[in-house]
């Protein structure tokens, strides 16, 4: 059985905690566990740093041929606007990776406009809450 | 039966004929008759046009309550760029829009890195092909 | 007699009827009204398109000596900041253009700080709800 | 009676002397002859200052409730494109400020494009010689 | 026999009529007809449009093999500055298109200094007034 | 005794009057007298004006020998953002500036985000509501 | 007994080694002494890394209700200019966080004039050697 | 006998007292004293001021027709680089001036690469200390 | 028998060596004889020089009566987009000179879009191989 | 035996399995094992992490007395164009540090054409392949 | 004797001949007469090229010893705006350089606002025809 | 036996001579006589020019059969930053070209952190003295 790696960068592991207004108050565990209900082909796992370098070594470890990995869905944050390593990584690694966000960073502070990392992933899902992760998925399972 | 509404904005009427080796051979219609058979408790419309008035004409339409529309799934093609008053009718209606894209526009060149009209869409799917829009409507019936 | 003509551009037909608390819940068929009791001495024409093929078409219509075109009233929208072609019509044509907005555009996004047709227009006026088009017709009247 | 507040920044002390060709060869205080016979349900007041701090002294004075000030019409000059002070004290009080220009400042060079404070401004009227200030009135009336 | 289209964009429709101490007095009607008398090889038609979605819709017509076009004069006036939906029609279609203009774009305002629509062009030829038609055929012809 | 200048610059004068609910009701004579009562062992003297060259003068003059200033905490308002002769003014004198403000300048809006003076200050302190004053003041004594 | 987390990004570990003749020969355990000295009532941590990681989570484990802490004062070195996720940090939790430098940061190279993340905290204090620690303290206190 | 005016902007009054290491120790009373003697057939008045509006009231005296001035030597200081409404009054009256600065602005900090007033003054001196004032007299007797 | 010259700028005298398979296997000198075979009615010179220097002798050169020059077709090379010098030169004679360039470089690098030369060329020809230098004796021929 | 301290940032830990036909398929060890051979008179250490701030903290390593590291060759990767932290790691110690690229960075995306570390290291090598830090060694040899 | 240099740069030599009603029908060698009829005590030379690095090549050759060259009177034309490699060779000798030009460059094309050369000169002398010469010969005799 | 040639671009023939205490005292005869004494297998040859067009000239002769070239080591001086004339030459021969710098360019003015001509060597060696011939010409022997 081929897995799917979610992987979220910093501040994420908030999720349902910080600021419940804007992300509800839907933890990611609530979310990985609705994820492995729908998707029960495939081993559904969850990484969550908030070290860029921890990030870059788990997307490398995705990579070997011993992690079996069908794909990569990525939040990286804010990392997705400052890491050109992160975006290095996903360039090297001959796995697909989806760029997912839960806000609409088109709506939010300028900064938040240009991503690093979108150029190097196949595509990118941003805006539906906590329902950019399945459906980054399912685009993945498209590809 | 409520409706939801598919536009395309310039050059897509092409698709399928033009740049074959990157669009794919599948043509809109053929992509249409694929999402009508998946989604069979909504009515699913088409519209293409080449004119961004005809756009926001359309936009203005899917607003009035006699057309029962569920949401617009947006691809404006080149308009996504240039075209703020689009993104006025999107933020004057109050029916739910969702941005898609065939390529990865951000892998693209610069000038269709920004878009002008996701600030006021709900979010952005860019980059799975045709497959992006049937990823727009499952966004879409999960808002 | 002559004629007055008061031009609206994208998006400006839902007046009245979108976001009432920003614009008031005045249509522009009452705005019309109101000004055709002040004016009588001209005949007020009203045109509006959400094409910015129609306005360009509409501008030069008014040049044509039976127009007997005194000015034109221009509330060009969003194309205000984008259309270089609407621009160019109104320098191509000698009949006195003002631009007018509803909205203060000077407090709202950047990329609303700028309109291209301005420099060929004999004036701005800007902020005054729908009392902007009686002070367009205003300035109009002592060129 | 109430009063309205004419304002003159920088150099608007030579108006009807300097650049004739450009400016006419009317001087404000013709101007302000003319308004006064207009509108008699007001008092019209006239200040003008090549000060920035006595402009903004002015302001605050208005917004005294001895000063029974019904708006400023305000003309800052050059100081509309570099007072970031003048428009903290136009947002500090609570009399409404429109924003007057005789010449077309779009029209001009580029550091004239901007205004810092058009956006502290009720409205923005510019372009038609010393009716700008008639019409910065009917404005006001009107707000 | 083959066919030679020649595309004018906004406001090119006045030609002859407006500004005529800057464009000459000669129409875009007498120019077509010098020019059908000395390419008479060819049908040369001439297609005239302020909308960006006719030029659009026209160029993807030359496009269809019935149409036997052996390739375009496009002079997209203003559009050339702001439309990128014109250049990916241009990109998607395999007909050789030639920019051209009758000013000298370089030597006008800044934002006429760049063409979205050159990149995608074959080449380009501005400044000679309506001899740049002429000479966009030649180029045409020996491409 | 040593004095220690503070110095307010464009409407400063309006504190505890505007905007109460942003600078709450804290007059700046409120504060004085409470600085006063803190640091006795210095003589606070407090200069407030709305004129550039005013606070250029007050720095020259707490520069000289029988001024006695032990230091100057400078609040220039929006100065901050637009005078470089104040801030050739602070490097000219020998006295040290530390340079204050209420709200948290980086948070509003982006022609707040550059000072022109910070440069030539000892130091920056932003944010404290009026409570910066104070701090500037212990800053001062320890440097 | 609350307390006061004083956190240092990187390179803040060479304190007092580094370049004395700029930052002095006091370390950052001398001034850790002194303020716990001063500030008796409170329990003063210090935390420092030179791993973003690190002070994310250190930041994110302030704000658990176990951690009692009053607040943050935070110099977080070279990563105030890059870190968005430092930023986001602060945003998420309900921690006062004040941010302090040693060195005017003002008056150094242009890549150290804007912070990140500045407008999410409550305050900034730059440019009194080690005592801009003891300001900090000194704000986090009457805030 | 004709007038010759120099006047100089915010903080030239401490010439010869700040930083002598750069700007000497002579004072602009030296300075016109020696000028005086060279330039017996004029009358040499001097005019120093920190408040912008003050060099504008002054630019204007020179322009009245009893103060037969032939010219004026502005060394506007630091407003050279933020003042158009200086550069409005020179442009506003027509008695020619002389930009002249002590420093060569050039090799100084970027903002002071650009001057505001030069575009309107008849030409620019810089660099040369003092004699900066005596070489704008020479320039003016020979324009 | 009046000359036309045809000016070629730096490395392109390794036309026809260089790249062919973008620049074809022709040489200039091929070029030269074909134009000298058609345009019998003029004298065709040719200059290449890889000095900016001895391009702006050469122009000067042009200008001379003795010259008899008709006109210049210049292909500047790279110095196109840096040479000020060679624009001053072109502005200077009284001839008229039309720039040419083999490639389209508007498809090329972002600094080759901008021509420093273009706006005191009479107009510009770019993109159609060696026949460019044709068309520019065509355009000249007809100007 | 004195030390060289060879350190690699992110992602350089794939050298030689990812992109084999841009990095060549020789990996890190292979280099490694060349240099020592070549370099027997220096102890050459080897260090590569993804982590920012490890190479921060390597680099604050190497500056310890019994390090007895005579320099630093350093390929920060995707950090070199990121990381002001790991420049101000370089400026703090007084080891000199040797900026090396495996590729000719300067003909890459233009985000790696800044290197924020580049001006506190005594030079640069870039674009030499693995052949980059045999240079690098024999630059800081000859320092 | 001592010498003075005076060196004019491309296009230069066309002065008096090329734009009279600019430039003036004086020429540089009228203007050489005078200058050398008013400075008899020092022998002034005079250099023109339209060459990049003869004026180089000339300014070195001023410095050596033999030259006895008191210093340049440098009127660089467009390459005042253009070249480094002019600007590299005034810091690397140590003969003093005076700026000039003719035109009042600030009041041209925004390029030509940048000079690259200034910084390394003593001063600029801008604006007053070929008076700029002897005005700069003066500044020159003060330094 | 083949040749290296080294070339150096504007004012490098004063090396030795100009600022000793930045360049050393070593003159670019000591530099090669060292070199052609270590790479005793190749004919090295030197080439000096203060003239962009030499620099080009030379590089083209490079590029000829019967010079027997293995490569160019190339300090281009400021034309690094300015001559795309010299990039164009660089790739138009097949010849490998090196750029070196004697200082860190990265340390210096902004304008010379960007190179032209890197783009299309194959490498950069910059900071090291005149050791960054040497190093120059070790990288070209292992490309």
């Amino acid at each position: 059985m081929k897995n799917i790696m979610i992987i979220n960068g910093p501040n994420l592991n908030l999720l349902g905690l910080r600021e419940p207004e804007i992300y509800g108050s839907e933890t990611m565990e609530d979310c990985m566990l609705r994820l492995r209900r729908t998707y029960t082909d495939y081993e559904l796992e969850y990484f969550q740093s908030n070290h860029e370098g921890d990030i870059i070594d788990e997307i490398h470890r995705c990579a070997f041929p011993d992690a079996e990995c069908a794909g990569i869905i990525l939040n990286a944050g804010a990392y997705t606007h400052t890491s050109l390593a992160i975006a290095d990584a996903i360039a090297a690694v001959n796995v697909p990776v989806i760029e997912v966000h839960i806000s609409n960073v088109a709506a939010r502070e300028a900064i938040r406009h240009t991503s690093l990392i979108a150029p190097v992933c196949r595509g990118v899902i941003a805006g539906f809450g906590l329902d950019s992760y399945r459906l980054g998925i399912e685009a993945l399972l498209n590809l």
